[in-house]
């Protein structure tokens, strides 16, 4: 198939993917550029159909669903950067269950978190230091499935399963035995002093907010990060980072 | 004096220094917001004149200079964010010179990075982490004063000395007596065993190349964070925080 009209139908209808919305309502999310599209598909992610600029289609032999041949033009429509990528994929959401904390032993979990460059960035940090399950908490975090947030964690979204949970009963169900670790600003544990004891939920507050009176309470355990009295904080995706690596990489 | 016009030379003249070339050939920066503009004049930054919302100007008595009064347009116009701040003020640079590596024990080495937000938290991070200064090498790096950066480092950009270095003869003649590490992605020195000697210099690549042949080179030692084989690499701001902590925090 061929499109060449940004006033198309099925383009006008892709486009609105950049919105939280029709990605909800739909289970569907944008994939944009060669290497994400890629990546998507290498781990499973179960792919729609891939708008391809004419002169790159032949890149995407991998890839035996709908390919729509089509120009920069709506390209650039599809997609949330400036220059228009090679190509812009339409991807199904992963959905994971409960069942994902079986047998987990590191959670992270990150509550009503804002900015979806900090997310991209803890996600990639989770990869790295082994974290089996990233929980967003509390019913206003930002998407994963934004375009943005898909950029930020470059290709590592689909490495580890990413779980929202939005009620505190839903919560109490699952860590009910797990050690309940807040990080806090003050606190007498420090982390280079700190042991971690397996399962174990690790806790984080939102960018503006820190975590709430209602976890803070249902810890079972605190820490924080040693630092110069000279800043207030560090960067969310930062402090995230220095913990994840203290506590889970021996 | 008041000013209500988009289009009055001062407001064209002021929104220039949005472009770096502006900012070189004047020597003066954007503060954008109360905080922004309050914490930069606490911490002696020179501050030559401040637009404000005929609104809030009861709120800058501390500031003895000139003070334009004017509309949410002209400082939406001024202003690098998409909503108008309160104010919007003009400064000027703060130039360090080669003194202050005199006494200096735990320095940074930026090598070209690239993405504002990443510095603007990698100077959060060496605050909280007692560096003494910040070294942005290279003559390809980012603009400190870009309001970005400035907004990104939220008010820790006065704390610490921030010093550009173009040229290796330049670094040579300063460094020659420290102990120079570079953070590599591979090397058999792991970060949970390291141990610093200082003075020190922890020298970091770009984003996307990595630290540069020379710098590798002029290393004295190495060192690398471990992760999981699942990842590539980690965030560069995450990678310096969790590298000052380890080595800087006891």
């Amino acid at each position: 198939m061929q499109i060449t009209s940004v006033n198309n139908d099925l383009v006008k209808e892709t486009a609105k993917l950049q919105q939280k919305k029709y990605r909800t309502q739909s289970g569907k999310f944008l994939l944009e550029g060669f290497k994400s599209i890629k990546e998507a598909f290498d781990y499973g992610i179960k792919i729609e159909k891939v708008f391809v600029d004419k002169k790159h289609v032949a890149n995407y032999t991998f890839f035996d669903g709908d390919i729509i041949e089509t120009t920069e033009a709506v390209l650039k429509k599809l997609s949330s950067t400036e220059s228009a990528p090679e190509a812009v994929a339409v991807g199904f959401q992963k959905i994971y269950d409960k069942s994902v904390f079986k047998n987990a032993q590191k959670v992270v979990l990150l509550e009503n978190i804002k900015d979806l460059g900090n997310l991209g960035t803890i996600i990639r940090s989770s990869v790295a230091f082994n974290v089996d399950v990233i929980v967003l908490y509390g019913g206003q975090s930002v998407d994963i499935y934004n375009p943005k947030s898909v950029r930020a964690s470059v290709g590592n979204l689909w490495k580890i399963p990413i779980v929202e949970i939005k009620e505190f009963n839903d919560l109490k169900e699952i860590f009910g035995t797990f050690n309940r670790v807040a990080t806090l600003p003050r606190t007498k544990n420090l982390l280079k002093n700190y042991k971690i004891n397996l399962p174990a939920l690790i806790m984080f507050g939102s960018e503006a907010d820190g975590l709430s009176q209602e976890l803070t309470e249902y810890s079972t355990d605190t820490v924080k990060i040693e630092m110069s009295k000279a800043v207030e904080s560090l960067n969310l995706a930062s402090s995230v980072s220095i913990i994840l690596y203290e506590l889970f990489m021996e």
